[in-house]
């Protein structure tokens, strides 16, 4: 059981090294071996996604990444911005199932920006395609034609394509409560109707999962006005981008949640949802509990170790009913701790 | 000063006539003609943008449109869906400028599913480039492609069609608080590189208004968050689609939010921001404020008349002081009224 870390940017390695700790002491036996994403590949090589990384990435299991990026590469020329490497490991590895849960804690229930009793209970699962779709689509460039700059992308599906994530989002909505919202904008996009016919042809192989279909535009609104009335989403990956973003903040603390992102044999990527923060990295302070709780899915999903991912989940909750808060999370009448605090108190928990 | 009136479907009909009764009462010798557009003109003409629509629409100053589609249309070839109509109509005029307030009334604070300290004095206006992106962009269709269908669609952006929306939202924003959030996806896609380029290329024309960026997955995060950070945004078709709704529905109460597509010369339609709502069409019930509020922006952008806007703005905002209420936004407390007696007091208020 081989896994790649990578710490990445920004906050990346602090975070990481709590998620380790966890792993390390589930005595689970996994091989861990380090390398270099994102902008701390750039700097070091020149290159987001080096040769090395490619290689352990491929050779391992499963992969467990911090963040990656910040505003110190954003004036890179394109392929070496640390984002390449992030969509470079997607593609290269083929894992094109992204899993992005938004569930509200009860103990955070305050944080989010939204009434109480719009998301008391929230448990949302965005299942976003994330190999295909206009981030991969060729052509596209920015070019002079008739003596102005033009740019332009290509967005496209297969058939293929949307059945294999509509399968992913169908299982999953059969493990959980069985309704599944498919997200589109096919009243315009070409593209998105065939997504609408593939999800409607695969609908009669899962009779026991209730099937619906949304407007991309509707549902942005529809997260905002009743979140609760989601059970699994399943979107492209321009869509999913914005509206797996969306339904993250609904629960104010993103610092909590974790993602996935498969192949087909449930090889995975795990990440926190949020980003590398460059503005507290170096300080101790982060919130590891997103990246902690992204080894659980790893848990779950890669190494089908469901009671282990339990185990990591409940010492989660555990620390929160303790009362302990990273500052992102902190409100008055709680503990303010530092990332390895944090990270202490889950291994005590475990 | 020539009006061109499209009831369109669904509750269409019932707001319009309440918009066109406060047009008359203003005393302002407006020329006002009806035409067809969307499921009503599909089901008489089998085209959703039939050529008298579109000779009377090209003749007109301003087109005031009630909304259009419908579930009874949906399974029609897509040529002959209302959204077509609609698609057809702000291309063929060339409106490529959307501008959509998202504005919270201090009477309905409690409509929104935000709490009241994240949204209380909301006021942003989102500028949605109207006639490019995805919406339009050539190759697009479904193809059998190695033996398996294909979807796809191109997005586009020229620098000059760049350049010419992000005036409208400088300017905008020269006339509100001076800040301007350029929204794209520049880290993934070429397209919105350029768009980012082409705002920044403009910013020094404007230089008391303060221009920032933020990717889309971002925005969608920030107005969940904190939409208060945000004065004018400014955004492409597509995300600009996704965005403008979701702001709409941090209000709670979309039944109030007007918008006006504008072509080079100020000519425009005036919408509500709001569908059709064929579940409650035809019943007398309706929220009539989003197209009355579309006739002050008429008033204001079209035919230059401040005075007559604001005569109309406050009168909506006396309504709401007396308690009047559809019952999109009723609360205990307040007065259910249904579509005409709604217009009947805005009438009474002006
Ligand atoms: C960093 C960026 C390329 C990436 C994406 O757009 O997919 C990020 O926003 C995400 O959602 O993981
Ligand atoms: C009906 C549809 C084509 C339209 C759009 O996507 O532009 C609508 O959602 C809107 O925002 O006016």
């Amino acid at each position: 059981m081989k896994i790649c870390i990578l710490p990445g940017d920004g906050i990346g390695p602090e975070i990481t090294a709590e998620a380790v700790r966890v792993l390390e002491a589930l005595d689970l036996k996994f091989e861990m071996e380090e390398a270099l994403l994102g902008g701390a590949a750039v700097d070091a090589t020149a290159d987001p996604y080096p040769e090395a990384t490619r290689k352990l990435a491929r050779e391992a299991d499963a992969v467990l990444l911090g963040a990656v990026g910040g505003p110190k590469w954003d004036t890179l020329p394109r392929e070496q911005r640390p984002e390449r490497g992030l969509l470079g490991i997607r593609k290269d590895l083929g894992l094109f199932a992204n899993l992005r849960p938004a569930v509200l804690y009860p103990e955070l229930a305050n944080a989010s920006s939204l009434k109480p009793e719009v998301v008391a209970g929230l448990d949302i699962l965005i299942v976003r395609e994330l190999t295909g779709d206009i981030y991969f689509g060729q052509p596209r460039g920015i070019e002079v034609r008739d003596g102005e700059r033009f740019g332009f992308n290509t967005m496209h599906y297969t058939e293929s394509e949307i059945r294999r994530i509509g399968r992913v989002a169908f299982e999953a909505a059969r493990k959980r409560n069985k309704r599944l919202c498919s997200v589109d904008k096919m009243n315009v996009l070409e593209t998105t109707q065939l997504w609408r016919d593939v999800m409607i042809e695969l609908a009669p192989e899962y009779p026991d999962v209730e099937l619906s279909h949304m407007l991309v535009d509707n549902a942005a609104m529809q997260l905002v006005r009743a979140p609760k009335q989601f059970d699994v989403m399943v979107t492209g990956n321009m869509f999913g981008d914005i509206l797996s973003d969306e339904a993250s903040m609904l629960t104010g603390s993103i610092g909590m949640l974790p993602s996935a992102s498969l192949d087909a044999n449930n090889k995975g990527l795990y990440e926190p949802s949020h980003g590398s923060a460059p503005d507290i990295a170096g300080q101790g302070i982060a919130n590891p509990l997103a990246t902690i709780l992204s080894v659980a899915m790893m848990l779950r999903y890669t190494f089908g170790q469901e009671n282990a991912a339990l185990r990591v989940e409940n010492a989660v909750k555990k620390v929160l009913a303790q009362g302990l808060r990273t500052g992102d999370i902190f409100e008055p009448g709680t503990t303010k701790v530092g990332t390895k605090q944090m990270g202490d108190a889950v291994l005590a928990a475990l």
